[in-house]
């Protein structure tokens, strides 16, 4: 089992690049998008119809896995690779999150955090060491330090003090994961916070940088400010971070703010937007998102986008998505969500072939004006 | 287009036979079941798994189709089979059951039932007419006659004057199908009533069969009535129902209801149960029901059934399952439904073999024992 990263090109109109990874034998051209796969199943789909999409590498909750089904099940099922039958790549986020965002009652101490569960009010206390147990036991490919993620209107205060306990976090996981044997098989990346604070997050970047991770996740970004404001945090800390290996900017994955993280030099995305979206209604297409329920589509016979190569569009009409959405019929949430997922992976690729052609910025430009000016 | 309805061998032991429908390029054997898309979808399923399920002919809805996507978007669409991208047969109900069992208000008259949508209240009028006109557009291979489906605990008198109404809709529907070109793809079927009443039974076969269908249907069962009688209207009615064109028992798909159907000569059923008993927890197997949802099955690691060739089992644990279905997950009831719609079509090839076998009577009462008396 091994990891490796290599940067094919860079850019040379931004911090932009073109990468693989390579990891315990599968491949994945960056920058990547990785659909989420909360409850250890991306909603909707099968295994295979998560193939089909070309997705490479899913991501898996810590947070909600330990709550439901709980260690001891994915234990006993083999991991969670195994538990859900998918043999493509896996990431888990460390919990800090949702911990932060859907826990009651949570409270905060240096070793860790207390908290109940939203979904019985269990008491629950997460350490490093105990979220690192956990990430060994449900044995995804990538695993990530036990974060805080502070809220984006957070103090400099607040942040700064925040920002030491992660830190002291992190070093507590790289030790532990370090000792155990799980570490020739899983790769652990550091989380670097701060906050809206420039300075805090260089000094997240530089602290971190220091414990020598194998690669490196942006957290605390996509929690409210706006994507200007996301922007120019991520524009002014990515220069402060190692350019060698992978960047992942955490939770993001509107096209827009993938479009300005690839610019700034990330390599690796996940979101719910895709599959959320998806059961909602919103359909993206290269040409902006299509609102399926809208009455319109009642008698279209086209499908959600021409020429899209998926299961959805090369078999079914916009008129019978439209009548699935309207009847509440279950198959609309499966179509719906191939469709979305497969295409943001189509949008990758095609994002990967403007940096390749060094036309990345018109690229960009090209889809925010359709994506955020025309609808 | 063509149809045609061999029997193959008939039972020594019993009325069951094997038989095969030739409709329209499908080829059935039969006794056959039909899985339900009463809204242009098998619940959670897509055409491509109906199909590894071998279900060779579904079943759609009529009333539920008029209502929503409505008439127009299915003609606009070129039929339903065309709308929902379904490639195998199909064979569509009349209405008449879900007017009687759904719609609100409904008053009937000589000329038809006027009642109001359970969606949203909106006024329709059903006669035979526009029910034959509403399935010539929805386009399905075969097609049923309107008829009035009394309650099962209907006085005498009651049904005796409901047949009469019943007969009446049946020559005028035939009249109007067979002046039309739709007549040479699609076929239409008789539906014998005569609620639990052996002679009224009898005259709605006999009056039916001289208006010469291709093949006729027994309606009004499985409304409430108990298995037992069920069985026993059946046994008593079936004698005097022709034997060389395929019969149909309506609604009816709970294993045993099958093999009492079977052995008294019924070629095909439908049942919406296998697909609502999956979303419900109630997984089949050929020793009886899993209830997915017990706890005993969260660390199982065994398939639903060992030895099921459908896609659940053969990639997913009940400890998986068991899972999602706590959850709530989507994938739960697409992973579910695929099962027991396979399961279905196993038992059903099982109970074939049984026939072909000369062994019907062993088969049929092993399964009574493993399904009603041990669980």
């Amino acid at each position: 089992m091994s990891f490796n990263f290599d940067i094919k090109k860079k850019s040379n109109e931004s911090s932009a690049r073109l990468g693989k990874i390579s990891i315990n034998g599968v491949e994945i051209n960056t920058p990547v998008f990785m659909p989420v796969g909360t409850q250890a199943t991306v909603k909707s789909l099968t295994p295979d119809m998560i193939h089909e999409t070309e997705s490479k590498i899913i991501l898996a909750n810590t947070y909600h896995l330990v709550l439901r089904p709980g260690l001891e099940t994915i234990k006993a099922m083999g991991g969670v690779k195994k538990f859900s039958n998918f043999n493509g790549a896996m990431l888990t986020d460390s919990g800090g999150f949702q911990v932060f965002s859907l826990a009651k009652l949570r409270k905060i101490r240096d070793e860790g955090v207390e908290f109940r569960s939203h979904i019985d009010g269990a008491k629950l206390f997460f350490t490093p060491k105990f979220v690192m147990e956990a990430q060994h036991i449900i044995g995804a490919d990538f695993i990530m330090c036990f974060d805080e993620c502070a809220p984006h209107d957070a103090s400099y205060t607040y942040v700064k003090d925040s920002i030491k306990k992660t830190h002291k976090w992190a070093l507590e996981c790289k030790n532990y994961h370090d000792s155990q044997e799980n570490s020739n098989y899983q790769y652990l990346g550091g989380i670097i916070q701060g906050g809206m604070h420039d300075d805090l997050r260089r000094e997240s970047a530089s602290v971190l940088q220091d414990m020598n991770f194998p690669f490196y996740s942006i957290g605390g970004l996509s929690v409210g400010e706006t994507p200007q404001k996301m922007h120019e945090v991520l524009s002014n800390m990515m220069k402060h971070v190692v350019d060698d290996k992978p960047r992942y900017l955490m939770g993001v994955g509107e096209p827009r703010d993938i479009l300005n993280g690839v610019m700034e030099g990330i390599d690796m995305f996940d979101c719910v937007m895709p599959t959320r979206n998806a059961r909602n209604g919103k359909l993206f297409t290269m040409n902006g998102a299509v609102r399926i329920r809208n009455s319109k589509h009642k008698k279209d016979d086209s499908p959600i986008e021409v020429g899209c190569d998926c299961y959805t569009c090369k078999n079914f009409s916009r008129a019978y998505l439209h009548h699935l959405d309207k009847a509440k019929e279950l198959l609309f949430y499966t179509l719906s969500s191939i469709h979305n997922v497969r295409f943001m992976q189509r949008f990758m690729v095609a994002l990967q072939k403007s940096i390749e052609e060094d036309r990345f910025l018109k690229f960009r430009s090209d889809i925010l004006d359709i994506f955020y000016d025309k609808n």
